[in-house]
Formats: C-alpha cells, sequence, structure tokens
C-alpha cells in the first residue's frame, strides 16, 4: 500500500505536468478515448478534492459545489434545452404562416395568434380574419380566382427557395457539421470517439438558425433528431464551464448522455420517452447514475418549454412532431453541388406539396389530423360520412357509417401524398441541412394506416356477417377507429425505421395520450421490428454510422466467430516485429526515432527484447511531452541519455549522461488477454470495459497488441465470410 | 487458426465429457457463476447447430426451431403469468369478501359478483343485495346491532387467522423459499449467484396458494413483490424444457429477467414499467435483447391477464396495487417462532383495522378512493363537503368549496390509519409468508398527501388573499385537487423506499393513466431519492441483501479508494504461497492432495515453480470429474502416472506409466491483471465481464489470485474505513 501514490500511472503524471502542458490526457481529433483511464483520472481527482475538504471551510464549501456541479449542469442544460425548443417552436410557426400571408397588425404574428388578438372572428372563421392577408390579397387584392391561387403558389415556392438556400448556405460557410440529424454522430461520440467542433458553439447556433429556416421551408423533414443534436450542443458548452466534465472525456460523454434525454424530451414533449430514447437508441455507456441524471435534464427541459408554452394550450407539445428522414446516398451526381441539390428538392418539394391539401400543410398538422377520430362536429373531409338522420345517439359515440364523397377524395389525395412523402423524404434525408427523420416516416406510415383503417372501416359497415367481423361488430357499433390504425400505422413505421422499441412505445404514448393502445403499440413495435430484422439487422442510425466508416463498436451485434486473439493481433506473421521500448536500455534518441518512424498511439514497454516480459505500457502523446519537458527542464538530459521506466534506476558513473526517468508516465496495468483467448471474449471486453488497446500475451511474454480498429476491421470482416468457412479452416 | 478447435477450452470438454457426466459446467449451491464462460459456452453450442444445419432438412428446421426457442419461452411465460395473476386476483376477490359473509346463491362468488348476477339491485344498493348475506345474518339473522358487529367483527378475525396460519404453516413445511417478496433474492440469483430451490416448482406452487391466503388475510402487506417471484419461477420452469436455457446459467438468467417484467406488468397492469422495473432495480445483465424479449414477455402477460378480465372492466387492472412491506429485523424474540409471530401480527392487524373503515378495506381500495378525485354524485366520507346551494356550473368542473363534517371525520381516521399503517407493515415485511411493499408504501404516501392536499384545498379556500394562492387560484376556481397529492405522495413514499426513479413514474402512470401528471410525478420522484439518499444510499432491496450477506455486486456502489490489486489479492504477505499445478511435474496423486488439502474452486497452472509464468487455469470440478474419468476408462493411468498440460508431452520411457493429459480441461485465456491495477479497475471489471475469479500477474510471473468474495469483502472494509486513512497510509 505504500506505493499506491508513487505508482498509480496516469494519475500522478497529472500532478506532475498539469500546469505546464495543459493538454496532457487530452487526445487527438478522430481518435477513441479510453474509458478505463478516463475514469481512474476521474476518481483521482475525486480523491484529492475529498482530501482537501478537511483543509477549510472553502475547500468544503469547494467539494460540496463540486458534488452538486452535476445536477447542476443537469438543471442548466434543460433550461436552455427547452427555451431553444420553444424559440425554434414559435419561429417555424410564423415563417411557416409567411410563405402563405402576412399578418397586417403585427407582421411577426404566426396566422393563428395574429386572428387570436383579433375579436371578430370565431374559430371556424380563422381563415377570414381581416388583419392576416394573404399574398394574393396584400398584392393584387384579389384572394380568390386563378390568379390569385398561382400567384400565392408562386410565392410559396419563392419563399420556400429563401429559406431553404439561405440554410444551405449557412450550414456551408459557417457549420459543416450542423447538416443531417446529427443523431448517428452523436451515437458515435458517446461511444468515445473524438469530433471537435461538433458540439461547438458555432455547430449549436447555426443549427438552431437553419432547423427554423429548413422546417419553415415545408421540406419533407423533421426538427426532432437536429433537436437532439442541439440539446447535446448545450450539453457541450455547460461541461465546458466545469472543470470536472471539461478535463475528462468520459464525465463529459455522461452529461451528453443526459443532454440528449433532454433533447428528446423537448423534440417530442416526452420527457421519458426522451430518457429510454438516449438509453435504448444513442448512449453507449448509461450507468443508473447518468439515468438518474437524465430523468433530471429531461424533466427541467419539459417543463421549460411548457413555461414558454409556445401552442398556447399548456400542453407539452402534444403533437408538434417531427425528427430524422432516412436514407443513404453519398455518390449521387447531385450529391457533388449540395445548395444545387438543396434548392432542387425545395423547388419539386414545393411544387408537388401546394396543390395536394395533404403535402401542403405541415406534416405534424397532417399527423394529427390522421390520428384524429372523427366526431360529429368535425368539418374535415376525412370525416365526411353520409349520417343517419334517424340518428339520436350523443355525439360522442358515433356507430360506423358508409363513407361519403369527402371521404373518397381524400382516399385519392392520401395515396398520392403518400407516394409523394416516401420518394422525396428519400432524397432529403441526405442533404447538407439539418433533417431529420422521425416525423416524415411517421406521416408515411400515419397515411398507410388511416388509408387501412378507413377501409376497413367500410368493410365492416357494408359486410356485418363476415366470418372476421361477426364476432366482434355488430351492425350500428363503432367498432372500426381509422385513427387509432394510423397511429399504429405510424409507431410501426418509426420502428421499422429506427428499430426502437421501448422508447418508441412510451414517446407515441407521451405524445398521443393513448395510454389504453399500449398494447396495439407494443404489438405493432415487435412486429415491425421483427420484419425489419429480416431485411436487415441495422436501423438506420447504425447504416448510417457504417457508411461513414466510424469506429463504433455496436453492443447489438454479436460476435460468434470461432478465431482467437491470436488471429487478429498485429504484427501478424511475417510482419516487422512490434515497436516495443525496453524497461532499461533505450536512449532518449532511440525513443524519439521509434516515435518518429511509427504513428502508434502508444508503446508496450518490456524488460528486455529477449525476454519480452511485459512491464506496462507508454502513451505516445505522454512520451513525447514527457521528454520535450525534460530538454527543456531537466539538467543533464541530452540525446544519449538512458531512458529508465524502472523503478529505481541504478546509479550512473560520473562521466556518462544524465538519465531520464519515465516510470511516472507508464500505465503499470496494461490491459492484457492470452492469444488463446476467444475473439468473442475480446469483443466482449473491449466493449463493456471502453478499451482503446489490448496486449495479447503467452506466459507472460508479450506477443503483440490489439487495437480496437483490429477488433471492428475484423468484426467486418467475419461478417463478410461465410461463417462455415471460418469455422472449417 | 488451424488450432482454434483444439485450444477452445471449456467449448471442446462439453464435446469430450458431456454424455458421460451431465453435470459438467454446472456450479455449486450458492457459488457465482462465471459470465464470460457461460457465454463462451453458449456461444460454442450455436455454433454447433449452425454448423449442422446445412446436413439435413430436420437439422435446419432444429437450428430454426433452436433460434426462436427465446421467443417462444417469452411467449409461455407471458401466457403463465398472465393466467396465474388473473387467477391469483379472483381468488383473493372471493376470500377477501368471505370475511365479512358469504354468497348465498354460489358460495365461490365474491360480493360484488353475487350481486352482478341479481338483477334485484343498483349499484348503490351494492350492500343490500339480498344473495349476499353477512356472517351475522347467516347465522343470527341480526344484520345491525352491537352484538352483530361484534359477531361479525370477531368471524372477521377468524377467517383472518385461519389464513394466515394455513400460509404459515405452507411456507414452513413446503416451501421455506417462498416467504418475503424475493425481489432480493432474484436481484442475487440475477446478478450470478444459485440458490437452488429458490426458482424451484414447488416454490411456484406453494406461493401462489399462500399469497391468495396472506393477502385476503388482510395483512398490510402486497401481492406484487411475490408475483414477480412467482414470475420468475414460471421462467425458470419454461428454461428447463428447453436445453438452450436450462444447461447455461448465463442464458438462464436473460430469460429470469424478462420473466421479472412479465411479473411486474401483471402486478400492476403496467408492462412498460415491468420492463424497466426489470432494468433499472432487478436486473444485472440487461442486454438490448433482453430488453426486447422483456418487452415481448410483459406484452403476452399484460395481455393474458386483460383476456381473463379479472376486474370485469376490460383494462389492466388500472388500480389493484400491491407490493413488497419493508423492514429489516432478524433478531426480535419473536422472530425465532415465526408461526406464532404471524398468528399475533395478524391478530393485532385484524383487531385494529376493523373498526377503522379506511384501514377495514383492501388497501388497494383505500388508495383507489385516495386517489380519486371529488365529483358532484361522489359518496364518499371524504367528498363531503358543503355545496354552494346556487351553483349553477356543470357537474364536473366544481370549485373548491369548504369542508363538511365528514371531511373533518375522514381525515381523524385517516391519521390513525397513517400510524397504523406505519408501525403494522414494519413488523409485517420480515415475516415468513410472501409479503410485498409497494402497496403499504403507496398507501402510507397516498394518505399523507390527502391530508395534506385537503388541508392546503381549506387554506386556499379561506384564505384567497394569502401571496401564495393570489396569483394562482381566483374565489370560485377548483384550484386544489387533493387526489393528485395523494397520488405524488404514493409515488414519493415508493420512491423513497425502493429509490426506483424512471420505472416508478412509468408504473404511477400506468397505474392510474395520468399521463398529464408526469411533471409533478417526476418531480416527486427525484426529489424523494435525493432526500433518501441523504439518509444511506441504499435502497430496500439492497439492504435485505446486505442483511442477508449475499455475494451482491453492485452496479450502483461506487468503489473510489486508492487500493491496487496487490492489497486485496491472496495470499497475503505471510500467508502460505498460492495452490497451483504445474504443466508437466506434477503426479495424478498430487493433484489429487492438493485437491483433498483445498476448497479452492480452480487452481492457475504455472510453467514450473521456480519461473511461475502462468499458462492456464483449471477448475476444481472438472480437474476431478477428468481425473475419475480417466482412472475408470484410460489404460495405465495411476496414481503416479504424471499430469501433463502442455500441448505435445514428451513420449514416456516404456517403463514409466502413462501420462495424463488435461490441456483440453486447461482454460488458456484466464483473466490475469498485473499487481499496480487500482482495484476500482478491478472492480469494475468484476462488474462489467461477471468474472468469478482474476489471476494477478506482475512481467509474466503469477503472484495472486483475487476472487468475488475478495473484492466484496474488500469493499465492506473500505466502506467501513474512514476514506482518508486509506488514503495516506
Amino acid at each position: 500500500m505504500v506505493n499506491a501514490g508513487d505508482m498509480n500511472g496516469s494519475g500522478n503524471l497529472m500532478d506532475f505536468l498539469d500546469e505546464p502542458f495543459p493538454d496532457v490526457g487530452t487526445y487527438e481529433d478522430f481518435h477513441t478515448i479510453d474509458w478505463l483511464r478516463e475514469k481512474s483520472r476521474d476518481t483521482d481527482r475525486h480523491r484529492k478534492i475529498t482530501s482537501k475538504s478537511k483543509e477549510s471551510i472553502w475547500e468544503f464549501i469547494k467539494s460540496l459545489l463540486d458534488a452538486w456541479s452535476g445536477w447542476v449542469v443537469m438543471l442548466l442544460i434543460g433550461l436552455l434545452a427547452g427555451t431553444l425548443a420553444g424559440v425554434i417552436d414559435l419561429a417555424v410557426d410564423w415563417m411557416t404562416d409567411l410563405k402563405e400571408g402576412v399578418c397586417l397588425s403585427a407582421f411577426w404574428y404566426s396566422h393563428e395568434q395574429c386572428c387570436w388578438t383579433s375579436n371578430e372572428t370565431t374559430f371556424d372563421d380563422r381563415d377570414k380574419c381581416p388583419q392576416w392577408q394573404k399574398w394574393s390579397e396584400l398584392l393584387v387584392s384579389q384572394s380568390e380566382g386563378a390568379s390569385a391561387y398561382i400567384l400565392n403558389y408562386f410565392l410559396y415556392i419563392i419563399w420556400a427557395l429563401c429559406f431553404a438556400f439561405l440554410a444551405v448556405s449557412l450550414v456551408r460557410v459557417f457549420a459543416p457539421y450542423a447538416c443531417g440529424s446529427g443523431i448517428p454522430e452523436i451515437k458515435t461520440i458517446l461511444s468515445g470517439f473524438i469530433i471537435r467542433g461538433y458540439l461547438g458553439k458555432w455547430t449549436l447556433l447555426i443549427k438552431t438558425v437553419t432547423l427554423v429556416l429548413v422546417v419553415s421551408s415545408g421540406l419533407s423533414l423533421g426538427k426532432e433528431g437536429p433537436l437532439v443534436h442541439v440539446a447535446c450542443c448545450c450539453g457541450n458548452f455547460f461541461s465546458s464551464l466545469f472543470s470536472k466534465y471539461s478535463k475528462n472525456e468520459g464525465k463529459r460523454r455522461e452529461v451528453l448522455s443526459a443532454a440528449a434525454a433532454a433533447g428528446v424530451s423537448v423534440a417530442f414533449g416526452a420527457p421519458i420517452g426522451g430518457v429510454l430514447f438516449s438509453l435504448e437508441e444513442v448512449s453507449y455507456y448509461f450507468p443508473l447514475k447518468t439515468l438518474w441524471r437524465s430523468f433530471f435534464a429531461a424533466l427541467v427541459a419539459a417543463f421549460t418549454l411548457r413555461s414558454i408554452n409556445p401552442f398556447g394550450n399548456s400542453r407539452l407539445v402534444l403533437f408538434y412532431v417531427e425528427y430524422h428522414t432516412p436514407w443513404r446516398r453519398k455518390t449521387t451526381r447531385l450529391g457533388k453541388y449540395p445548395v444545387l441539390e438543396v434548392i432542387v428538392i425545395t423547388a419539386i418539394t414545393a411544387i408537388i406539396a401546394y396543390p395536394n391539401p395533404y403535402t401542403r400543410r405541415s406534416t405534424s398538422e397532417l399527423i394529427s389530423e390522421l390520428f384524429n377520430d372523427c366526431g360529429a362536429l368535425e368539418s374535415s373531409q376525412l370525416c365526411d360520412y353520409i349520417n343517419d338522420p334517424n340518428m339520436t345517439r350523443p355525439v360522442d359515440d358515433i356507430p360506423d357509417r358508409p363513407a361519403g364523397p369527402g371521404v373518397y377524395s381524400a382516399m385519392w389525395q392520401l395515396a398520392l401524398a403518400l407516394v409523394f412523402k416516401i420518394v422525396i423524404t428519400i432524397f432529403t434525408f441526405g442533404m447538407k441541412i439539418p433533417s431529420g427523420l422521425f416525423i416524415p416516416s411517421m406521416a408515411v406510415g400515419a397515411i398507410a394506416g388511416r388509408m387501412v383503417g378507413i377501409g376497413v372501416e367500410q368493410l365492416a359497415y357494408h359486410h356485418h356477417d363476415w366470418i372476421i367481423f361477426r364476432n366482434w361488430c355488430r351492425p350500428g357499433a363503432d367498432c372500426v377507429t381509422p385513427g387509432l390504425y394510423a397511429m399504429v400505422g405510424a409507431a410501426a413505421c418509426l420502428g421499422g425505421v429506427t428499430r426502437m422499441t421501448v422508447s418508441l412505445v412510451v414517446i407515441m404514448f407521451e405524445l398521443t395520450g393513448g395510454l389504453e393502445y399500449i398494447v396495439p403499440l407494443m404489438a405493432a413495435a415487435v412486429t415491425s421490428k421483427w420484419v425489419a430484422d429480416a431485411f436487415g439487422k441495422e436501423g438506420i442510425y447504425e447504416a448510417h454510422i457504417h457508411l461513414n466508416g466510424y469506429p463504433f463498436l455496436d453492443v447489438k451485434d454479436e460476435f460468434t466467430h470461432r478465431t482467437l486473439a491470436t488471429d487478429v493481433m498485429r504484427p501478424r506473421r511475417g510482419e516487422a516485429p512490434l515497436s516495443v521500448l525496453t524497461q532499461d536500455s533505450m536512449t532518449v534518441e532511440d525513443v524519439e526515432t521509434l516515435i518518429k518512424e511509427t504513428d502508434y498511439n502508444g508503446f508496450p514497454v518490456v524488460v528486455s527484447r529477449d525476454s519480452e516480459r511485459l512491464i506496462g505500457f507508454a502513451q505516445r502523446r505522454e512520451l513525447i511531452l514527457a521528454i520535450k519537458n525534460a530538454r527543456q527542464r531537466q539538467d543533464g538530459v541530452v540525446s544519449n541519455s538512458i531512458v529508465y521506466f524502472t523503478e529505481d534506476p541504478p546509479e550512473v558513473p560520473p562521466n556518462s549522461p544524465h538519465p531520464l526517468k519515465l516510470r511516472r508516465i507508464l500505465n503499470l496495468s496494461p490491459f492484457t488477454v492470452t492469444d488463446h483467448t476467444p475473439m468473442e471474449t475480446v469483443v466482449d471486453i473491449f466493449r463493456k470495459l471502453g478499451l482503446r488497446q489490448c496486449l495479447v500475451t503467452r506466459s507472460g511474454r508479450l506477443l503483440g497488441i490489439i487495437t480496437k480498429k483490429d477488433v471492428l476491421r475484423h468484426m467486418a470482416q467475419m461478417a463478410n465470410q461465410d461463417p462455415e468457412s471460418i469455422m472449417f479452416n
């Protein structure tokens, strides 16, 4: 126990080098962090604070602040994410309406707000509120007729193009990382990868602004995925204010997991769903402590959003939804001209969307209408049923009725909208603008579900005697609810795209309040997962990650091949031997040459080249810093000084150069496995402990090294081969 | 890669020994399983089936069946757990009413069912339905008056005592493991501990029967925790039907995690809450695959229960709740006489409970009444407000009103019920009968919450002008809902006892349908967790586990001390050296002596006693079996045969005895850490990889061993010491 202080390598490196070299312990861009090391650094920090806290009242207060800083960060994230979501909602509302007209009394009012302040109008006359003028009314004083329609159509397209152009330009110029939904990258970052700037302040600002623009432009995309990215940027920003989080990549990721939960919480108004989404879909390392913090952040965010109350109904945005729009495509010809691509897609979207009432309105309004059941007072075209004039029932219990002409025309329009949404969503998702997938895929599912629902309803009405209807559907009863079919369809479609299960169901019922439909929703989620898994195991986010080639070790992939560590480790047979350091026989120059000639992240240290018995592992970055530091400050360290990693370097003869003692930067507990360890176990260890590399030994002798990239490469290789060929070779 | 087949120790042991020794690969009672080993065995089995599946159609079908067997097991568990829960609900209903009277038309009808079949009665006259006779009516033909009251009181106590006596006797004689809630033990089992018989068929049968008896007896306990145990017994039973699960302790635990979810699903009618409860509270190893399966099992169980429809309202038991009752107590004098203890507690419960209307009825009915808001038509004593005779509002929007005499007397009775429930629950939880804690602690919270709610309501009514009320509570408005206070109180109390957060909120709103109250519920959960954590970090289940001394490595405990592996490993300084095997110099007799003289679970194998370079690890159980097998079957293996663990044993001279080659049982990839590894990392490794033991080396030389029990002992030691004393010694 006496040596505990001296030997815990990385922790004490901090004591030694912390001030002069502030970037010790950080990682290079596009590198992977070492979770175990981060964790042990945090424990050291914690211990130091605890021991100091006994020294004075001030230190004690500081230690209390430190202990509570996690909750404080969560509070701040919740507040900012909720505020941003509220502002985005208000801005989108206004700009979406701006495409059709303007409020004369105050141009910054949306259509609804404009007519609220007017007291001449009832709810039904909303469209005719005098303060609100369509562009045709304002410019040519015509509200009806072909020329007014064409002018409105034209200005709708112009506004959409302006918004889209502005958005894509802002993204290109100021924050290229602001494009897309961001969820695949956040998954990768949370798994321990470093992508500098991805969660930076510029990304936060530009993504917030452009998100408003693209959603308002009417493109087939959603704001929910990007909101998760925005919330994670908030999380990253607040992490940087507290040294506990800013200096530790592992702790920072705990904050980011919670921020993702807050993002979903405000995107859907679903705080529980947000926590589960972060757990099931996004996070990599999710201890119970993070679960509680996420819960708190999601709560604060939802509460803040409710206080802003962007929809004026005191609800947590029950139905104002949108998210990631899928499809993968990297090599289309149009893809090389991102601005042109956005303009073309926006133009096509606007031109096709305007004439069809189901595509002209915002997708979330469409979904909301599709989910609704038809009451007696409903004026929607979808509710144009033929009423029995003798009906005496109360208004809220309406039996199945035959469909009227409005329903039939709605069915046609819905069918066209379905095809349009499917096609345009595929092209929209890959564009260089913030875009989400939840709303478009829910819309596709909801349209299909509603159409099936209306079909079944009419079948049941006209064929009460069919076996499938006979037992549960008496004539005159209300046995089919098309709105429920739409809801289940939306859940199924979203489940198929993302492969969520538990979080999907929770989000759906937090969204719709349909707690009693939990069983059909769960059945839809399980079925869509089974069907989609039959086509391929990857959800959209994993597919995106693989497409981008991020080093992501998916917890869902099972590795069942019979290879051993020896088959994966480097060097392979015939390759040059492993670059190692010896504990007491290399000069500073030898070490510098080795560093210069290779680009490895670190080097194993062995007793001698003959025995090859492993004693530790030295990080490249720390070696460089330590040598630089020694050459600058320590007397007598020159190129042919001997580098010692041993505990007690021998006395040097008076004439030889001063030795360089580097035991302090040596990690004395490198992770090792034997060469016979099944790769299955190695994969498990990498996944669960978040390792960067692992050394391979046999009977204590160092044989090679396996890095996370070697593991990923091997897994990809194995997946491409026929399993049998591996088993028998 | 050529050697892959030969070298994967445990997998090939199976090929070799599977038939003659069916218990190879199993564990002793009260031992810990090795998760990595179980996982690797399952992969081997899977590979074998995959390779066989190409051989014939029949093998292909078998491999498909094997792949789907997980879902089939889930289906069966869901069906059985749902059915059992339905039967228990029906039986409890009947037997609870039996304490007060009997149905003349059919004695197996409960009060409600009895009066359903009667068409003379309206809902309000339920108590006066002629088929249902109180005992006093039946025996002495009196329904009112002091003698009838006393007779009913007396028979109520007698029935309660009979039920309780029968229950405790059944548990004592047939299934001692059926007592308590079972959740702490299930947590321990899921973490990898073996307790044989705990999930056996007898336990299943007896726990189901006695659960009905104790709940009917009116003791202050719930059925929810025991239902989780019952569901896990179902899971264990169905696991035993499929060799994939029965022969692999790791896979079996995946099934049990899902079964726990199904148990909560039927206990509360909360399928999502069940999955989250299993994740947050019960399970140890919970991969996403188990999440999906749990989800499916919970869905099937909820659906089955709904089909049985025990409450005749087509709902998933919205409010028929009960669970674990806490307190820990091992050494009271009464505790030595479990039957007497049960009788005494039951008698006290029955005697005190009968006169107070809030304790006489079942606890779940009480909670249900406390949660309800007072409508205009409500006849409950709690809703005896003084109505304004001029009130013209609709019946469902009632302003705050002054309390009437009924409310004041209800407040007194509730206060007494609160004290009684708190005290009696403490004594009930430790008894040797199935008992749960959820319902009693929710009842305590709901009573307190309702009382506070009524208090605030009356304050607000009488003091509209106080600052705290002025801004949000106008006179004549309905600003305080005492039922909501009760709901939040119940959540807070339950949260404080169990420290659940996310699963608590989900269960509460699945239970009550109160989706819009999600924010107050979340705030209550977070606050109660903070407050309770300030008193001690352990929830009731962890406390119970520690009390019973189970080797449970809690994922919630953080280990932040600065000790190293070398401080924990055995042998310690001054102890006898580690018992090791050498690879090529020990005789069969030496090995047998070593086995006889020690009781370790296994032995490290080293190159030689001098070099002490580690080559593998041999399990005690497998050594014994292999030697026994060799002595029985192989020619020439005698006591002084040399045991070889090497790959190519040397040729033996003709006169020496035949060697025993044991490389096949050698685990060539034992887990090692260096002596300098911080214990923090070691604890993490044990937790995340589910190890049983880990070897400690320095520069490839074996120094010692750390077992799971050493880790737990060390953690307990550190927790008892002042953190500073460790940091500076």
